[in-house]
């Protein structure tokens, strides 16, 4: 599949957007995809919302997500967990991305650990449904609130148990550029075959005041996409990649405008290294 | 030495006090150490402040900070960095703590590069004045605009061409606590007697809207100091321990209450894990 058609839309990036709204802009742009939100699944209703984007000829890259397993309460984080397995399914994705929550307290090898037990009693019912669980580091600056898993090398030790239709990790381009081991991280998720999606955003200098919303359209921060898109595709992954953007100024932009602007920074900056090598 | 004797104030934690003042303030309340920023030595000057510094009887516990050695202008981070070599060595500390700088542009590979190169011509220097080059990992948060060393390993990694007495690796709960190979990177930089500096301040959530201040007294955010000090303690570390906090309400608080507060909160959630096994 040539580059240009493996562009898509998370619906994050185009936040004011109602599912169908960003369906039917995806698909005015020429987008082949789209990674949804499952609350903007909520509002219309899971079984609109698939025919929505299947009328519309669109591929499900993912949907965003499951995950917040750190927290005491077991039994709500499973039921929540089984519902977008089931989400997934139907909306024909395979991968549900995973943010696995962060340290309700002071102990985060407690918090790994509920991460592990929990995966135990997720992955037979995703493989059930055909659904892989897409385990995402996110920047070590979300580690206390939202993710203990920081790194591709320990999102690849949580998946090892299981098999790679089982569990995968995301790469996304803001969470892990930083990274030391970067490069061997890939390396091994695409030896492994559990690369689930990659997603791409740039990282502010300086940053917004809040964290979550400092993710930049690409080539508006400090990251190397021609770098980090090699690696990715020396790794084998031929899969869909998304733009997920968090940015108050984004999200206050027309989002027609948004579109055009991340399919000439796609183009630009990352299909170059999607396809050249 | 007792786990109290070790405690050493830096002096961001009281940033409003002048180098006499916080020399003053740290041996009033029985401190051995103080861990002195260069800007704080500068005002009163060199001679002055080592003569100040030792009058009160105090350990320079490590002096902060050189580095900001990934700029294009070698010269400049050379003369500043040979500068606070003598310093140190002047001082009469062993431990001179480098914040190696960030990413100038898009290149981070680059920018680990000229670290590298950097440090080759700054070690002879650095042991000449019997001074360690301590490489200090910040939080990734900050590999943008201030170090591209973001982990224990990857400063450990840039280390092992020299012998332990030429560059030595800083562990700073606060930059550090998130890392899944914490526990084998204090380790391994205890097995290579490589610590040069345990410094202590916790991560508050939330985050201060500028990641920079967001440092917080130990016991007011997440950090498990028990877990990370007893790391610290079986990598065989003796040294000191400095509290290092940038944070603009402790920062506005009466300088002696802060230090109260830091000595109570040492005793209580570091010193235990000091001195126990």
């Amino acid at each position: 599949m040539s580059a240009e058609r493996r562009l898509s839309l998370n619906t994050m990036t185009t936040k004011r957007l109602t599912l169908r709204e960003a369906v039917e802009a995806a698909a005015a742009a020429g987008l082949e995809a789209i990674g949804p939100w499952r609350d903007r699944v909520a509002e219309v209703g899971l079984d609109i919302a698939s025919k929505l984007v299947h009328d519309n000829g669109l591929r499900v890259s993912s949907l965003c997500r499951g995950g917040f397993l750190t927290g005491y309460d077991e039994d709500a984080a499973l039921v929540d967990n089984r519902r977008a397995i089931e989400e997934a399914a139907t909306l024909g994705t395979r991968e549900l991305v995973l943010v696995v929550g962060g340290v309700p307290d002071r102990d985060l090898a407690a918090a790994r650990q509920r991460v592990v037990q929990r995966l135990e009693k997720l992955v037979p019912y995703a493989v059930d449904h055909g659904v892989r669980l897409a385990l995402e580091p996110l920047h070590p600056v979300f580690c206390a609130d939202r993710a203990v898993i920081s790194t591709i090398g320990l999102a690849l030790a949580l998946a090892a148990p299981y098999p790679a239709e089982a569990v995968g990790v995301v790469v996304d381009t803001f969470h892990v550029w930083w990274d030391p081991q970067l490069a061997e991280g890939i390396a091994a998720a695409g030896e492994q075959d559990r690369i689930s999606s990659y997603q791409v955003c740039d990282w502010l200098v300086p940053m917004a005041a809040d964290p979550l919303v400092s993710r930049g359209m690409m080539g508006d921060g400090v990251i190397d996409f021609g770098a980090i898109t090699a690696m990715v595709r020396a790794a084998g992954y031929d899969g869909d990649v998304e733009v997920e953007i968090f940015n108050e100024e984004v999200w206050a932009t027309d989002p027609d405008v948004v579109i055009d602007t991340m399919k000439q920074r796609y183009r630009d900056l990352v299909a170059p290294s999607l396809t050249a090598g």
